[in-house]
């Protein structure tokens, strides 16, 4: 698939087949494009977590905010929930500085999902301490961004923005419509 | 090309055939790969700054930082410069936080430049002030991160780490070597 593809197939998918089981040698596998992207100095300071059964998925989905801008859904009810999620640690034992290394890693990342037929949604809105008490992560490691992944059940459309309104929202038939600015819009003149 | 070929070859490269020419729809067709990219809250709060003409990417060279590893080399010769650079802006009249948006960007980007046949490297280490003003950039925007771009004209090797030495070096021959940690030094175990 050429990356254009590739990229303009990545969206943000909230809703899921959970059913559908994710491999972990399918994880371990987007975790090594993360490995070989480019990081700040060079220092690596990414570490990663992997999850793919139904107990460990429910433990995590509290401590997630999906979805800002649809106020009357608190998220994806069960049935329609991840089925695996990649947690991108720092690892303070390296650096305290991450830069953004897991931007460059989790584009990498969701990039591949899509590759494999999979897709999901990075989320940095994440409480963190209730997180890592109950996954007994420890203090040596900061909690940057979650993946949630599975195989999505949703339809997602991208529409031109309008005006200024960057929102997302959902139609009669449960479509999801994300307005983008337009390439036009992004490009300075010198 | 698979995604995990193109990871793979997308490494930081710093010289390049300067003579190479890149046109400016090409630099346009990586910002497109950025704009489709995920973008926190979709706010999407970046602009870009295209340039590939010698006499602006001359005025931009002087204020970039160069493989801080590198003692004894002061970054590209004449000739071995870039002949292209992206500037990833962040529009503070949108957010004044823009999350890891521009490594998502940076990451789209860098992958459309392999596959274009072109390669390059984020630059994070930036005389920012001087730049904006050399560049005529306004308050309203924070210069991010700079990508050089260009046609590559050195080999990278990715070895494993030894030890925790990160350090990036360079061999007789002049090629770049780049440690890299393991899979297994990235997944935790539960």
């Amino acid at each position: 698939m050429h990356l254009k593809d590739l990229v303009y197939r990545t969206r943000s998918y909230r809703r899921f087949d959970e059913s559908f089981h994710v491999d972990r040698h399918v994880l371990e596998q987007l975790v090594d494009l993360a490995r070989m992207s480019a990081s700040a100095a060079n220092r690596q300071p990414l570490k990663y977590l992997l999850y793919n059964t139904s107990d460990r998925c429910e433990a995590i989905f509290p401590h997630l905010a999906w979805a800002g801008y649809l106020k009357d859904w608190d998220g994806p009810v069960p049935g329609e929930r991840p089925s695996a999620y990649i947690i991108i640690l720092g690892d303070k034992s390296v650096t305290e500085s991450f830069s953004v290394d897991h931007g460059i890693a989790a584009q990498s990342i969701m990039l591949g999902a899509t590759e494999a037929g999979l897709g999901g949604c990075m989320i940095a809105s994440i409480k963190k301490e209730a997180l890592s008490f109950d996954l007994k992560i420890t203090g040596q490691f900061e909690i940057l961004l979650v993946l949630a992944l599975g195989k999505p059940s949703e339809t997602v459309i991208v529409e031109p923005l309008q005006g200024n309104d960057v929102k997302y929202w959902r139609d009669d038939k449960g479509n999801h419509h994300v307005p983008k600015r337009t390439l036009d819009d992004l490009l300075l003149k010198e």
